[in-house]
């Protein structure tokens, strides 16, 4: 993309309602812009990152042998009435009547409707196992909304919802999930540390939530810090491997890690001093086991092996996809502006006229952007006609991890400047060394 | 993907609600599941020719030089307001009351709020041309829902606006618009006609709608029968170039197409009559250029060269991302079911094994499957244990339009046959060599 015709409306000045450093980037980058309380419209380079995010989600889930499907936004009221949950959900659910007079809700997650869904549909056990998830607007009409994209109503979510015949292959789901979040956040270049959660209106005993940790976190937590040490990395995992998912599953929650929700102060004191931390966390993700609460209020059975009916075990699993590009900023920015990591940046590259109309300046930056759409990857060009410095802050407001300058001393000697964002190190060398490294980068992700 | 690891629900009646071919063929194949009257779910079939759709428009937008971003489903009332519309636009807006008691309504459509975002980020000349464009989910609360996702309630869209400094630069906006989706339908495998349009409550001047020849069209449509012969091709086109997007709309609307509501009879009868049609369409997009009509009433304005301000000419432009794959299912299907043109797919080809648990025939068919997955297609192996009649039938319900059946028969004598849905024409030959076929024809897409 040519910067001179795209639609990036950075602001000067720190917009005052923004609290945190992630709603304050979001808006001086021209990510998004407020419609409402809690609502946003997502900008050009909001989107882009925001469809990086959702890609990985669809590819880790697709990995796991997971379905996707996508149910709509509104829901009928009778639906909720049969779970029971229509009337409890408290000022939290949007409600909303049609022309017809007819109950509906903003969905805020889709338990009854997978389930309506699954029981139309399913009747044996020789159907099972079967994980749908969708990725979907949801809304949460929030009394406080706040923190940007990080509390809003309007909000993007995963959420998906197994369907097993016994609770022991309900957990194998539960331990995939749990596998599966690992590697998407680790894709997206996050630690997100699973820790032991409270299970609120969804219900259920089992259950995670996947924390980042950022000083602007909304949850209290207390860890093992060996904990941090751990990474999935680039191990192959068999998703169908029963003992393999136990195993990671052991790997990554045995050490204490919990919220303010469940913490449990004995036996955080068990963690040996040197090792106990207190911190703050942004939670990205959750995981449920809940058993037959849904099938049983809904009617989803299957037939067993021996002729019997019985309940479905299920659980559902969440990821936040729109707050998640609030929390990737929260854990990598610094005084000038964003740092993104590879694996979700809206451009993999920024290109730095310094003398735009410079025949020789122009025409090497013109290469350097044909060499990496030849490539496949999506440089961002600044072909603006605007001082050195202003061109500078910008890249490093959007925050994209690589950066080629291009300048008339520079080409005079065959060489470009390229920098990373996050140490702030330059090297010169020649284009195409720039473009082999650069690509080198990414074929890596 | 393996067929019995998948989630397709075919069923074996045919529905009674369901008054035409695409309803019933949706239903029967698994697509989708009604949820409310004119709200659907999404199974994982129906959601991945959904995602092939929306991948085509965002990558014809995007060639077009239009940016993408989200706007939230729900709005302002005071936003609609600001524009008058929201007292007029009747109920088959959707209204709704958030908790604090604000007016909110579900966004049947977006010129009101993305004049939002215009206005407060763009102020000169120099910004311009801006084309923003978003595909998400709108409501309209029809007080007949019918025909399946043809005309639902809760229905995805895209939805695109420009923005020029002048009637002359947003006629070629409209124009651009025109030819990007002249491609677009191609590219999915549909003849869509520019027909001369009535503007309804968008209101201006110029509109021309895009119809899909269907006889269960709502539109009577009248056309010369020459229009039916012109196809876009794989033609160059520089979307920047006013006189070639000019000369492309010329040579798509110079002869008479209208659509009953816009018909002049006298204009008809000029046309020779054995060129005269009179047939039924379904409307799967629309454009428009409406002039400074929102611009005016929000206060959208730029300064130009000279100092002065003035408001901008828009248009806005739609596709109807739900209701093509109804109107593609509508042009291409027969008594067996639907018959997918390649560009829009599910699977790119289907794999029959005979005679499953045979070794030959499940490593044959286990080759196979990996050679597409190797060459980054998209197979469905059908590996259930079920008779060949069983699977073939689904086969031709679902519509893959390739299929490579696997017979011990054949294994014998080293041959596989190759079949094409749209003609039902069957050929035998070495597996290599269907493999072969199948991804040149997918790699000339």
């Amino acid at each position: 993309m040519r910067l001179s015709r795209y639609f990036l409306p950075v602001l000067k000045e720190t917009p005052a309602e923004a609290q945190i450093a992630s709603h304050r980037l979001m808006l001086r980058a021209g990510m998004i812009k407020q419609q409402q309380a809690g609502i946003y419209s997502w900008l050009p380079m909001g989107f882009k990152v925001l469809r990086r995010i959702e890609q990985i989600v669809h590819e880790e889930q697709a990995r796991a042998g997971h379905l996707a499907i996508q149910m709509p936004t509104l829901q009928s009221a009778d639906l909720w009435r049969e779970s029971g949950r229509y009337d409890g959900y408290g000022e939290e659910m949007l409600r909303i009547t049609d022309r017809q007079g007819r109950d509906m809700l903003y969905s805020p997650t889709a338990e009854e409707m997978v389930t309506d869904i699954f029981r139309a549909h399913v009747s044996s056990y020789k159907q099972l196992p079967l994980t749908l998830y969708q990725i979907q607007w949801k809304f949460r009409d929030e009394i406080r909304p706040r923190f940007g994209v990080m509390r809003g109503r309007e909000f993007l979510m995963k959420d998906g919802y197994n369907f097993d015949l016994s609770k022991e292959d309900a957990l194998h789901a539960y331990n995939r999930h749990l596998v599966s979040y690992l590697r998407t956040y680790e894709r997206m270049g996050l630690q997100a540390i699973p820790m032991r959660a409270d299970s609120g209106p969804i219900g259920g005993d089992y259950t995670h939530e996947f924390l980042v940790l950022a000083e602007t976190g909304e949850s209290e937590v207390f860890y093992d810090s060996e904990i941090t040490d751990l990474t999935f990395g680039d191990r192959e995992i068999d998703y169908d491997d029963v003992a393999q998912c136990q195993s990671v599953l052991e790997e990554f929650t045995s050490r204490y890690a919990r919220t303010d929700e469940t913490h449990d102060e004995a036996a955080f004191n068990e963690v040996p001093e040197e090792r106990r931390r207190v911190a703050r966390g942004i939670e990205v993700g959750q995981i449920f086991y809940f058993g037959t609460q849904y099938s049983e209020a809904l009617g989803a059975s299957v037939q067993t092996p021996d002729g019997s009916k019985v309940p479905v075990h299920m659980g559902s699993h969440g990821i936040g996809v729109s707050r998640l590009v609030g929390a990737l900023i929260e854990a990598n920015h610094d005084d000038k502006g964003i740092i993104w990591p590879e694996g979700v940046t809206p451009f993999h590259v920024g290109i730095v006229n310094l003398k735009q109309g410079d025949v020789s300046c122009d025409s090497a930056c013109e290469a350097l952007y044909r060499a990496f759409l030849d490539h496949g990857l999506d440089p961002l060009y600044d072909d603006r006609e605007e001082r050195a410095g202003a061109k500078f802050a910008t890249m490093d407001l959007i925050g994209l991890p690589w950066r080629i300058t291009v300048g008339p001393r520079g080409i005079a000697a065959n060489k470009v400047e390229l920098t990373c964002r996050r140490t702030g190190e330059s090297e010169e060398m020649p284009a195409e060394e720039a473009v082999e490294k650069i690509v080198s980068i990414y074929a890596g992700l």
